[in-house]
């Protein structure tokens, strides 16, 4: 099998690099990163909107989706794509980090899920087989493998249970995907072993040897320090073949993103940006300010200077504040497109920096006035 | 004084009439009807999307915007329009409505009222005056009376009591609002008179005689029966000059703009477009129809057919009403441009009919369907 990936530069003094992930939709270019529309939309946003930022790879919630439309409606309009007017690419999760953190009950097995919905208290049986079908209904142009999501705290016989459970998933997943006729999605297998460096080594190891278009690590951004985030992603990233896709799950806030394109990641998504923009947190260069503060109130100035959002390029700080004071939806829907449309223009500038070898120069100057110091 | 208002056609066999009404940011063909931003902002969506529909003319809140984001920010920014960035018409209520009906206290007396803050309980006094130099402040194209707002089940006294206290409001207002320079915003009188024609009747040439641009009709729309709104309109509305521009406050569905413009009515406002998309009721021919509804799940039409908003353009039924369903924030901004887009387009069509001398006929037969019979 073809690699959907291909590298285009490789940072002279660090594992960055800029590359181009070929998919079902249109090529990506990495490092990206990637908004989340759990229920089919980016919230607070149009799709055109995500699109004309320059977006063209975003993630959808398999957990959501299945039970919410339901499979029968994306069946009947041919997809995820079609049901939401969304013409370019779609990275659908497998559910499994959703049956652990919003169901109200789960039982594991070898042979699956069984979970209650968190929506109505309807039970559901998810098998690796099952979560892979899924996301052919959906029409995903990358499907992720069902795993099993621990928190960072438990014992080391339980992540070795984990870990052999999702690598069992792994190859059935990888098995029933292989057997499908006429669905270009591409499956990533994920990486687990918690924060035990001998099976997050194992695991990587296993998930790599299995021919997945991608891989993705999983488990991490769990609570962890960012010292350990940052010693973990370094250390599992090495057992990773440079010549697939790399992915980093649950990643969206510029210093996090900046260490993992560091250690040569080329994928992060992550509710940050749209959910702290509903709250009324927006990215600046100076980190992340909250417009309901007093100090806005009389401010002339744009959310971010430079930024070309609507919010900037329209309003004052001082009306977005009054809007989110107000409790009007406006806010939110400014915010979520500035949120967005800064993260896109940090990733165009990540890979600028790379492609001419200053990636650790821009990282360095970048988080110096990032975090104020 | 030159008239604000210019009538460019009579419908032959109604009272019904096209306009067209100068302000300071240009012409408003009427009948129009005006969005509602109470807040500086049309509720979830864009002003260039409000404007991008057609609208010139939108509607603020005095009182909203007086408390939040209240008169120093508003100074500080040069008005409503700068602050808010919209560069068409605004007309502003009085504040009366809201006092009466939101406050958590309030005291009238012949000088003003005093009332307490629904945000933070903090006291504050207006007089007519004041509510005159808010507006001022606001920048409104189109101002407001301070008026009493009375419920339809009152006595006569109490009725009398609060007519001559709007009366004695208005002859201030008036003569503060004569007194300003370099202001051009233009200053509606409101008629009351609750649900007595004597007083309506008594209201009408009052306010009539006091050389307003404009001339609103208070009071109608607060419970009362579609007849007795009717009956009254009518009534009232026969002792309007038809040289000025009349205005109805607080109707935004079909039938009762039908209604208004069948009595000579150029203007209407109302929540009810805004607020019914957010909870998921859509404008179609056939009347409202509830978005959340199961009868939607499967269905891949538009929300009204010939529409030519984002929902109907690029949306099925059952992607929004699984939006509804999911309770995301696109849900609402679709509803909402949908509504919007709807009620422009409708009165497109009744000022077409009016010129073409058929809007008896265009309002019968737009009744019969939208009513189902």
């Amino acid at each position: 099998m073809a690699g959907i990936f291909r590298k285009t530069h490789q940072d002279a003094h660090s594992l960055a690099r800029c590359g181009v992930i070929s998919l079902g939709h249109g090529e990506v270019e990495s490092p990206a990163f990637m908004p989340v529309g759990t229920n089919g939309t980016v919230k607070g946003i149009y799709h055109d909107t995500v699109q004309d930022i320059g977006y063209n790879l975003i993630l959808g919630n398999t957990y959501h989706l299945y039970l919410r439309p339901g499979i029968e409606v994306l069946k009947r309009f041919g997809g995820l794509h079609a049901f939401s007017n969304w013409k370019h690419n779609i990275l659908t999760d497998s559910g499994g980090f959703q049956v652990f953190s919003l169901s109200q009950f789960r039982k594991i097995s070898e042979e699956g899920v069984v979970f209650q919905s968190h929506i109505d208290g309807s039970r559901h049986h998810l098998t690796p087989e099952k979560v892979v079908d899924i996301q052919q209904v959906i029409g995903s142009d990358i499907l992720m493998c069902l795993d099993v999501c621990t928190p960072p705290d438990i014992t080391y016989r339980k992540a070795r249970e984990a870990l052999e459970i999702t690598h069992a998933w792994a190859r059935r997943s990888h098995d029933h995907w292989s057997s499908l006729e006429g669905f270009d999605g591409k499956l990533f297998g994920i990486v687990q072993g918690n924060f035990y460096k001998d099976l997050r080594k194992e695991s990587a190891l296993a998930i790599s040897g299995m021919d997945f278009p991608g891989i993705a690590i999983g488990g991490l951004s769990v609570g962890e320090t960012p010292e350990m985030f940052s010693e973990y992603l370094a250390y599992t990233t090495e057992f990773i073949p440079a010549e697939k896709p790399r992915y980093v799950m649950g990643i969206g806030s510029p210093d996090y993103i900046l260490d993992a394109v560091a250690n040569g990641i080329d994928l992060f998504d992550c509710v940050l940006a749209t959910r702290a923009a509903r709250n009324g947190s927006v990215f600046t260069d100076d980190g992340m300010i909250q417009m309901k503060k007093a100090v806005h109130e009389f401010d002339q100035g744009p959310l971010s200077e430079g930024c070309t959002c609507t919010a900037c390029t329209s309003y004052s700080r001082a009306y977005v504040r009054h809007l989110f004071k107000a409790q009007e939806m406006l806010g939110g829907m400014l915010a979520t497109e500035h949120n967005l449309t800064y993260l896109y223009r940090l990733m165009q500038d990540v890979r600028q920096a790379i492609r001419e070898d200053r990636f650790g120069e821009f990282k360095r100057s970048y988080l110096a006035r990032y975090y104020g110091t």
